[in-house]
């Protein structure tokens, strides 16, 4: 498959969202936003770098609290507008201490 | 929990994006945008309804292919901005006939 094919297309905000699951449990954890600098980062480091979009900067996940996430895969859909990271967490994703942000049921 | 602490807080084209998973496998299927109607018509059936961006319409998924999308639990994350809907998929959740629409690892 041509390189071309995988290039993540951003979106008007030059950003693209990315789906973050736990490698060994399959758990869905967190969805954060990856602009161009944050995706290449991510690929050199292998540990998950974000873009924050209420802090409008670069948002390596873990470098306060310890909780990165080393990244095993990348996955990429369909039409080239979503990421799937496939990671190891070092700790909680969530800031309130939950294991996924996703902690809460609607329905 | 207050119901109104479950409130989707849709952004400012009034969509929030809907991650899939297989309820029984745990597969991410896709990714998808939903506005306040789809999501009601979601949690009203039970099937995944979403807005399509490109159409510009409500987009009850499978209903032309058959791969409906039957919705088990629905979680939103901590700062419900962003859902997890947990499926039983009737079939491949891709236009492609691939089971998930991230069948390409970027790395």
């Amino acid at each position: 498959m041509a390189t071309e094919e995988l290039a993540a297309r951003f979106d008007a905000n030059g950003l693209i969202p990315a789906v973050v699951q736990d490698a060994q449990t399959g758990q869905v954890l967190m969805v954060a936003w990856m602009n161009a600098e944050s995706l290449q980062l991510t690929l050199q480091t292998r540990e998950a770098v974000f873009w924050s979009r209420s802090r409008k900067e670069l948002w390596h996940k873990g470098a306060t609290s310890g909780n990165v996430q080393r990244v095993r895969e990348i996955w990429i859909d369909c039409d080239a507008d979503t990421l799937l990271l496939k990671v190891d967490p070092a700790g909680p994703a969530c800031h309130t201490g939950a294991t996924s942000c996703f902690y809460r049921r609607m329905s």
